[in-house]
């Protein structure tokens, strides 16, 4: 990609965070990522700290899929001692559902964390983990749609929005399932970098964006006015 | 999803392998693998094996981007003592280029077991693992469109298509660059377990698929006849 300017918004560095837990969607997490990855061939001042209750690597496995394949991803620091970030990701995934501790622990730390942010992303169920942190009360937000309404149950105070490929609303970014965590993050990269350069990034891992929030095939799909 | 008959292709387990390498592309294996997750939901007959030179975890980050975020994924397997395997996922990425022992090591791998898998799989630039391999000769095989031209020429006696969002020739099935592994992994999906099976995969993942795997907009953005 052409290299660009990178607006007046990230002269800082631009410091990434990823909460991790047993039974993340694994593509709710490397879809943003990947576009995060490729960002930083390009702008050099960045940095990702992966966190976790524990410096173990954390699978995409659940409990309640005990049978399933999954793979196990490294973090790099623990939700006790985190660095400073701009941009915290909440992915999704079985493991957002129940209450096993390490999922506790990520929801603390989205509630402990969200006042020092610049931007909140969640993709899929994510908005489930922000909602019980309490940050989306007052907020719009929307969720994966086939499990839309298991999770809206989750923040009562929340003004979840049934059909949008994703919702902003003031520094939170809110996606819908899964595949939809690379449109939000191609959004806002479009926002923070300019769309030409959002655009060239989308160009060259060969995605055809959803460029429209409020275009949602899968609200009409799970019958979600 | 509902259950549904798996088909005949596999009643006995589906045994699913990843070449992981420095500098692999994070999108490259976790679009499909978030697909082979979602369906180890339903199939519980499935094995995943991560194979890697050693047991050491696996950087995004390559060498010709120093300065990149990445994240580290962790092997289950080395090289040297592989588990049997029905499919092989083989990612691209900057850490594709060049000959770096770890490389070097992913392309024998590929070669030597190529023999006794039921399919391979290639997405982006892997398909350029796969030529070094010699597994492509006199196949049709596509690859990432923005480095066509560099990965193509790595094949000599390989059928480079340049329009087609993937291809397949026997059991060997090349998408092209990084998103198109999801694409290329729901249809295999619908090969082996059925369409619908498929679709409903597609749709629990909220990814708008490119179903016509010779429709292609980015050969065109990119110059290619």
């Amino acid at each position: 990609m052409a290299t660009e300017s990178t607006g007046p918004k990230f002269d800082t560095p631009l410091r990434i965070g990823v909460v991790l837990f047993p039974g993340f969607q694994a593509l709710d997490v490397f879809g943003p990522m990947d576009c995060f990855n490729v960002l930083s061939w390009q702008h050099p001042n960045m940095t990702l700290s992966i966190l976790a209750p524990t410096l173990d690597p954390v699978s995409t496995k659940s409990p309640v899929t005990p049978h399933a394949i999954g793979e196990q991803v490294v973090p790099t620091h623990t939700f006790a001692s985190p660095p400073p970030l701009d941009v915290l990701l909440v992915p999704g995934g079985l493991g957002t559902r129940g209450s096993a501790p390490p999922l506790l622990a990520a929801i603390d730390f989205v509630r402990s964390t969200y006042p020092s942010l610049k931007y909140l992303i969640t993709v899929c169920t994510g908005a489930g983990i922000a909602a019980r942190a309490g940050v989306l009360d007052g907020r719009k937000a929307t969720t994966n749609k086939h499990a839309f309404k298991e999770i809206a149950a989750l923040g009562p105070n929340v003004h979840w929005v049934p059909r949008a490929r994703w919702v902003t609303d003031g520094n939170i970014w809110t996606a819908s399932g899964v595949t939809a965590g690379i449109d939000v993050t191609i959004a806002w990269i479009g926002e923070v970098f300019g769309e030409a350069f959002a655009q060239r990034l989308a160009d060259e891992m060969e995605h055809t964006r959803h460029t429209d929030s409020s275009v949602d095939p899968f609200a009409e799909l799970y019958g979600l006015s």
